[in-house]
């Protein structure tokens, strides 16, 4: 491994071009019209890692869009690496606040702007070209497998499935996944826990059409008065949700385990500078790392109904509409959550509306032991590259498949993110830190050299 | 008068074919986009006057969109009537609820359906047939005013400074308008109340760009949370508004006029069906009447934020928005109100947002003596057309400039509408009746028989 800096320098234009290449493919999977991009992508994908060393590489089918699957089997009584990580993206709205084109990634002050430039066509890159050093040295000891689904930002609607239908296939010891994030670039971390997700649809309807709000106001329901008071409803004075049975299966952390937490470096000033905002605000008794680690949280993602062109229209509108997501902590039941919220909304609804609620995806938490042979691994790699041990970290989000992978293949998941909280991802101006980029190749590298020590 | 129903009947044609040709004017005030259109109905206007007998007519400036004035001077010593209405309209999204072109009129059973049929290119347009009629036949016994202005739909923002800066040119007796409704085809009526308004935009920003609901969920104030919190909050359990002084100046209606009111039809399972609600909702212990004619009322007309488009995107956005309208009643002082709004609005606001109110307009609320000659004559007129006795109502809506004539020319308003509630003005495919276009244009002729006996 001592030329492992050397050949990463030397090839450093070549990566971000194929890197690039992969960016310029707008892999949006939660809008139809970019249904051929998701295939083009899988498709990319299969070149990256034929490329790179697979004896095997092929788009394959789902229910939904299509995932590439690869490997390369040294020897079937060796251990075996699979490798997760996801081509599609988020969409780019508000388009008007990117400064550059979403899908032609830039490079400036030593960061890569684009959609997916960190989450996660940048994290899941650096795989493939740790792969290929391995390979093209001759240092691989373990067998890897490459699992690049098409899913990920609509919640993996089709991957279960899949992974119920090929579990020879995807046989494997543990699974290893880039698309969480960091502390800070000099405080490395590994995410040992995620949250999970249920996410809904609402869409409320007052009167048939559109009413004058002159003639019909006060005396006709408004749909968007309703839904801001069914919003309003759903928390309560102390941040908590207020779904009955909500918090039923949720786990209280212990105060040793709080205590630990607590340790990890935070700055609430910076924190708040970061993106602006006076003041915090969460559940009553819980920190900033809590609120978003270990309790669930209730966001309503978007918001539409009436008039919202210019100047002043006076309607009362016919229909309001709102996305609303809670995200989950380990052990709450996501399929059991979305069913609570449901019945809940539609019956604290008054009659004079007609309600209709939409589970759009969700997915279970997840947590990873901090004592098993592949997370130790992943710990000596970071320390390798970075000089320190990583701090293990629960996050605040989902990636609902890591649980699934749990439950159908019966493996665990080893998080070894380098995204920044600066990286942006889903927003505007989506950036990966080239130096993350490169150094996460590097500490992937070494997690295959000390786990098949 | 014997030849008057002869004459609408020789020239129906002719009358619909100019009302077209001025409802193909897109001339919506709240859209810049329109402002050539707004000229265009004004010398549309201009032609319009001339053709059906005026002196004089022109397009004059104000501060906003041009208006036309135009008159018919016979004898100053005589009675002078002043004729206003409006030629802007409405926006027209959502433009997917239209069934047909909103400016290209067509007629089918026996409705006009355009934007504007009604509100107000349909109804002010009859007073230039009457006009017509009464100058063609040499009926006409006072002077005749017509003030026709582009900037209704905005709340009249230009009109009350050019009224002031014209008093001569404006001098009248009374002014006479049809920019209100009739209760049924069968049931004539005369709006004697309006309503006033106060309409804000409201901006809520938490974080200064979207957020990944995962990562910060829970710990940031999410803006359409809190926007809907707000909201929630401005009116309480009995659909009272909860603005602190907000019904200071409201004068409670006696027990004996109420009672008058209750004897005007209604009935509220064909009120229901119409608009397709299951039940009526709004203020505790007022009937529907009241609600929207002697009470004030709080509607959200329009509501934006986050994500809006197909499928999930998990985000905490860093923006929410709202338009926000309430309807006041006679002797509430909109100006008054929306400071009280604003204050209340932001004071209420937590800390972990900024907030933004900007008040886009308002109008006083209006009240007609039944006793004055003027309602008189339109009384008999009515009863002369339709064979019954209008019925005396309040009306809901707002025409904010109605308050402002008293105040600035001390003239009160004879408000003759021959709208129909099924006109869905402000709404996709408003339409107008033909037999209330014709019979308009009748009733108007009238008044001015029975005002100048």
């Amino acid at each position: 491994m001592q030329n492992l800096k050397q050949y990463i320098a030397d090839n450093r234009q070549r990566f971000l071009d194929e890197l690039f290449e992969l960016i310029r493919i707008p892999s949006v999977s939660s809008q139809s019209k970019h249904k051929d991009d998701m295939r083009q992508a899988a498709e990319q994908w299969k070149k990256i890692l034929l490329a790179a060393g697979a004896d095997r590489a092929e788009v394959m089918e789902t229910a939904g869009h299509p995932l590439t699957y690869g490997e390369k089997i040294i020897d079937p009584s060796l251990p075996t690496v699979l490798v997760y990580g996801h081509m599609d993206v988020m969409p780019v709205d508000p388009l008007n606040l990117w400064h550059t084109d979403p899908f032609e990634p830039v490079i400036k002050d030593d960061k890569i702007y684009a959609r997916g430039a960190d989450d996660n066509k940048g994290q899941a890159f650096m795989h493939a070209k740790a792969f290929e050093y391995l390979v093209k040295h001759n240092l691989l000891k373990c067998n890897v497998k490459f699992l690049m689904e098409g899913e990920e930002e609509i919640g993996s609607p089709s991957l279960p499935a899949f992974c119920e239908a090929n579990k020879d296939l995807l046989k494997a010891d543990v699974i290893l996944v880039s698309d969480t994030g960091m502390i800070a670039p000099d405080i490395p971390s590994i995410t040992t826990g995620l949250r999970g997700l249920a996410y809904w649809e609402v869409e409320i309807t007052g009167p048939n059409r559109d009413l004058h709000s002159g003639l019909f106001g006060g005396a006709v329901a408004n749909p968007i008065n309703v839904l801001a008071k069914l919003i309003a409803q759903m928390t309560d004075e102390n941040g908590q949700i207020t779904i009955p049975g909500f918090y039923s299966d949720v786990i209280e952390v212990s105060a040793e385990e709080r205590a630990m937490m607590a340790k990890a470096p935070f700055n609430e000033t910076d924190y708040k500078k970061a993106i602006d905002v006076a003041e915090l605000s969460g559940e009553k008794g819980y920190s900033t790392n809590e609120r978003t680690g270990i309790r669930p949280s209730f966001d309503v993602c978007g918001i539409w109904g009436g008039y919202t062109g210019e100047g002043a229209k006076t309607v009362l509108p016919s229909k309001a509409y709102a996305k609303i997501s809670t995200r989950l902590v380990p052990n709450q039941d996501h399929e059991k959550i979305a069913i609570l919220f449901k019945e809940h909304f539609e019956r604290i609804a008054p009659n004079s509306v007609k309600v209709k609620v939409t589970t759009l995806h969700g997915g279970q938490g997840y947590v990873c032991p901090i004592d098993i042979p592949a997370y130790q691994a992943a710990e000596r790699a970071y320390e390798k590259v970075y000089g320190k041990v990583p701090v293990p970290v629960r996050s605040g989000g989902s990636i609902p498949i890591i649980s699934a992978f749990e439950e159908i293949l019966g493996l665990k998941s080893i998080l070894m993110g380098f995204g920044l909280e600066s990286d942006a991802i889903h927003s505007p101006n989506e950036n990966y830190p080239l130096q993350q980029f490169f150094n996460g190749i590097e500490t992937i590298t070494w997690f295959y050299n000390y786990y098949t020590e």
